[in-house]
């Protein structure tokens, strides 16, 4: 592992939904860096490694930190929640690896929270579907919208990460605002909280609904397509095998 | 386990890439229900399982076969390859479980070919994206046309699933003009080949190159979105630090 910084996606937090392989690349580091919440996440089994973190929103630091301890010959896994690849540090590094041309790089993939909170809820994203997060700290608010507008255009299933946060009390409700333009009121929908940890609550609902609910930082928002179905509680969206019923959403396509 | 059917992601293929908790369940299986090249890519552990299978394209009848044994008292479990709930079994078996109200279904969350996918070629989904298959057998052609059209009038990265089979040679091909309508011709893209099995191959190229390029049903092909780019070969899609430039592709949104 010399040279080479692993960049691990730790799932939803609970051991056994991380993979063998990101385990045992866990195992191995010398050094395990991350927002201090993923490292507390990790049980016993790491209770000795070496622990090193950045604040929250210090994320290019935290990756020159994995470089720099690299670069003293340990060998360093870098943690994120969920996987990796996916609204997590891997872009990142290797952007900042222009820098540090002589460390490789290799991402662990991990299970992210469409797929984990998908799975408590039934089969939300059983067809086409689309990932968009509400956070605009690092993307304007124009461009979610257009991404909202353009997901219930082409009649995809929807995951909704970072619905809201102490700042943002209000953008789920702006999004289904948005989205109610386009589609039903009575669209299914649902959303699950503290996936894989302690207290997961799972809430089917419709796009109405769904509107007035209390999100946090910790839910991820499901949104169906034309044809999802609230079948005894879990929200189902339909690989195909029938019909889809007709939108007519996108005329203007 | 009992009268209760495990529904179940195995993640690309090798067991490194399974997740403790879908390990778990297999090791408390009676029988393994799947199509038989995953019941195949499972290794050694699992030798000594009763398996059951039905050809490819009988997946109703693989579902039913599942109730059918859990109702005889077995522990069942039903895999899926990649995630269980991503063009998986999941929705089908809460749909035929309508018949089975007494046999409870769980699904168990599986690394999907996006994330693994992503992890080989870099960080193509590291911001807002589309999972689409260009599978026609359960979809229309024309839905899936209108689903590329709003992925990337969104400027959303996207992952294609399906992109090619035998009967569907230039499907892919087909893809790529609707997106090269939208995309500028130097849209950085890539695909993977064999993803967490034996011969995994990565290429990254050109929107335009990827048009041309031979890909088969075991390739995931990755589209960037606006701000993409390829680093050091890997195609990397980034967080939103740096500020994207303007597409001006949606001004009829």
């Amino acid at each position: 592992m010399e040279n080479k910084i692993y960049v691990v996606g730790m799932g939803p937090g609970k051991e056994e939904m991380m993979t063998g392989e990101a385990l045992s690349v866990l195992d191995q580091a010398d050094v395990l860096i991350g927002y201090t919440v993923y490292l507390q996440l990790l049980g016993e089994r790491f209770q000795e490694k070496e622990k090193m973190s950045t604040p929250m929103r210090q994320e290019t630091e935290r990756c020159r930190l994995a470089f720099e301890e690299a670069k003293k010959g340990k060998k360093v896994a870098l943690i994120c929640s969920g996987d990796a690849g996916i609204y997590g540090m891997a872009s990142l590094m290797y952007e900042i690896g222009k820098n540090y041309l002589d460390i490789d790089i290799e991402v662990i993939p991990g299970i992210t929270a469409a797929s984990s909170g998908a799975a408590v809820l039934g089969a939300p994203l059983n067809h086409d579907f689309c990932v968009i997060s509400l956070s605009d700290l690092l993307t304007p608010w124009e461009k979610i919208e257009k991404r909202l507008i353009a997901a219930a255009k082409g009649d995809f299933a929807i995951a909704i990460y970072n619905p809201s946060s102490h700042k943002r009390k209000d953008y789920l409700q702006r999004a289904c605002d948005i989205l109610l333009a386009f589609l039903e009121e009575e669209r299914a929908c649902g959303y699950v909280e503290n996936i894989g940890r302690e207290g997961t609550k799972a809430v089917t609902c419709t796009l109405k609904e769904l509107r007035n609910q209390e999100v946090n930082m910790f839910t991820t928002v499901f949104i169906g397509n034309a044809g999802s179905e609230i079948i005894n509680d879990k929200l189902i969206t339909k690989r195909g095998y029938q019909i889809e019923r007709d939108t007519n959403i996108c005329g203007n396509n």
